[in-house]
């Protein structure tokens, strides 16, 4: 088995704090994306979709998008769960990652990639070059804003992102705020509950991986 | 338990054609989305991303998210089984329900909501009115469009989406293929493998839910 990355993306990143998390340990192969190595054809052979990260099987089976391949782990060793314990639970964590991802992940990707000069010509993941769009480097950083804005009522009532309990949610919130902040297309320190839960997430050591 | 849904919109029937597939009933309410009563303070109060569906269950508790809702049921009522059966098929059952439902549904979403005259102050779901993208709407489309092309490719070595079984995964796509082309956004008719698969799934009683 091993899992194709990069160590300074933020969605292989998901993956190795969700694998810390279970004491899971896989071999890992970089792929360099900023010397574009995921759009070489040895790479598009594997994961024609240009992303990483992909998981690939002893058998030479493959799963790519980083919550398939946190799923596919979840099965093989259920323990600590991190999809949720009930059925109730399963909704509320499915529900608050898909959140964390379209409304903060996404929205802060749509901020970065449509904004910044590296990323031109290359607004969009993929084969494909997609020109940048100003407007919707402005949309994102408004969404994503509003999005930890109301993350952080939630926050107020509940120590994690889908409730009670520590979750995939929560490593999806984590990786969302660090790349949002670090790429400074978003600014948070005005959300104190936000800021506390980020500092307890952050104190994990799955968070240093 | 009731569902907050709205018979026309597509993810609504996303979670129909679910229930349909598991034999399940759930009383429905109608929110009506076309007088825009997603946006109304009670609506807000059940869900504040002013989106259906929203599952509420007998306890008040609620869940929103189409695929949120999905997972609810496939722990409450395992068989039959539409999330995969084993470790592998688990997460290439999420691996392609994720493509289908950002580079085609979403993709979708964006050509169509950046582009119709009935769209205009509304080009994303939620409570903030965000202004239409232009070139957002023709991303969208290309987006879209290379994507079923794609799937047009695995359909030819596959029977269904995420392989050898009918899948939550065919379900997204299936509603994306309807959307997407009921509204225009797309045209399919090129694709072979792509229309022999949508006669299958279309074919089954469920896609009439």
């Amino acid at each position: 088995m091993k899992l194709y990355e990069f160590a300074l993306a933020p969605n292989p990143r998901r993956v190795r704090v969700f694998l810390a998390e279970k004491g899971i340990t896989v071999p890992m192969v970089q792929i360099n994306l900023r010397e574009q190595e995921q759009l070489k054809p040895d790479f598009l052979a594997i994961n024609p979709f240009a992303t990483v990260p992909v998981l690939e099987l002893d058998d030479g089976r493959r799963i790519a998008e980083t919550i398939a391949i946190c799923r596919y782990f979840e099965a093989t060793k259920p323990e600590p769960r991190l999809f949720g314990h009930d059925p109730y639970e399963m909704g509320a964590v499915e529900e608050w990652q898909r959140h964390c991802e379209l409304e903060g992940m996404a929205a802060i990707a749509d901020g970065f990639r449509n904004s910044t000069p590296g990323m031109k010509g290359r607004a969009v993941t993929g084969q494909h070059g997609y020109e940048q769009i100003a407007d919707l480097a402005e949309r994102g950083k408004a969404r994503a804003t509003r999005f930890f804005e109301l993350l952080d009522g939630r926050l107020a009532k509940h120590p994690f992102v889908a409730g009670d309990r520590y979750s995939v949610a929560d490593i999806t919130a984590l990786i969302a705020h660090d790349f949002g902040t670090r790429t400074k297309v978003i600014s948070l320190d005005h959300l104190a509950n936000v800021k506390r839960w980020h500092e307890a997430v952050s104190a994990r050591p799955s968070a240093k991986a």
